[in-house]
């Protein structure tokens, strides 16, 4: 059974960085006071908040995808208000995921594996780190336009 | 060159069909006078303007996939402000999508095609349109807050 691919490895990392780059963008959007104290709607976090969430899901994946041991991470040392600290760990994450991705088995995204929050494929591990981070991110935007802002284009990447 | 498949398209339809049944839910949880009038943040649209947006591209991307052709929609036709209107042409494409999406010819994912919107690969088409699914339903969940209404979990789908 050898049908075409619907994404290469190369695609599918492509993707992911492409996603980073807009939420790094979006990160560097607000205004430094508002990214850690901001919400559009309580009780929801505000922004940087949940981009060091997509951080630490992040990270997780690829060291899961690497490795398949999938530990949660400890929620509280994401909460770091010095968005240079974030940017710098955002940055650091992607130079790994440029270097690392490409060593990922590719029988992995087929099998199951336990996470915190369940079992599911590597695939469906991989796209909802991605997913969470679009979610979130589209969260940001709102923000964004609620203090004023334009926020970057959806479409670049 | 025979590598195990990212996904396969038994997995990548799941994945569209689950976000379809999310956005959905988020669609019935606005109050119904508010999904085509309330919004958190202008000059942002109405949520339920943003759905009807989603309809019109997952159809073009359904139909471009099938038939190679992607034809601008007529963007003025999805302004009914009649949730039962929006909820059944929805049912309905979950439904093509169920019944068609697996005819398409999977060489086309690694293919070039012109969109309205440019020149990308059928799978950084298909893509595209689940992730702009996801950011807009993203800021649905900003608008539902805002208007006191727990959003759907978003890892349920």
């Amino acid at each position: 059974m050898t049908q075409p691919p619907i994404v290469t490895p190369e695609g599918f990392l492509a993707h992911w960085q492409g996603h980073r780059r807009l939420t790094r963008r979006a990160t560097e959007a607000f205004p430094e006071d508002k990214l850690f104290t901001y919400t559009a709607a309580p009780p929801m976090r505000p922004f940087g908040v949940m981009a060091w969430e997509i951080h630490q899901v992040s990270e997780l994946t690829l060291n899961g995808l690497l490795t398949g041991e999938w530990v949660e991470p400890d929620w509280r040392q994401g909460s770091s208000t010095d968005r240079a600290k974030l940017l710098s760990d955002w940055d650091g994450l992607s130079a790994r995921l440029d270097a690392e991705f490409p060593n990922v088995d590719l029988n992995f995204f087929a099998q199951t594996h336990r996470l915190p929050w369940g079992e599911m494929t590597g695939w469906e591990a991989a796209i909802y780190t991605i997913d969470n981070e679009i979610h979130h991110r589209g969260q940001g935007y709102v923000y964004l336009r609620a203090l004023g802002i334009e926020p970057p284009a959806f479409y670049e990447r």
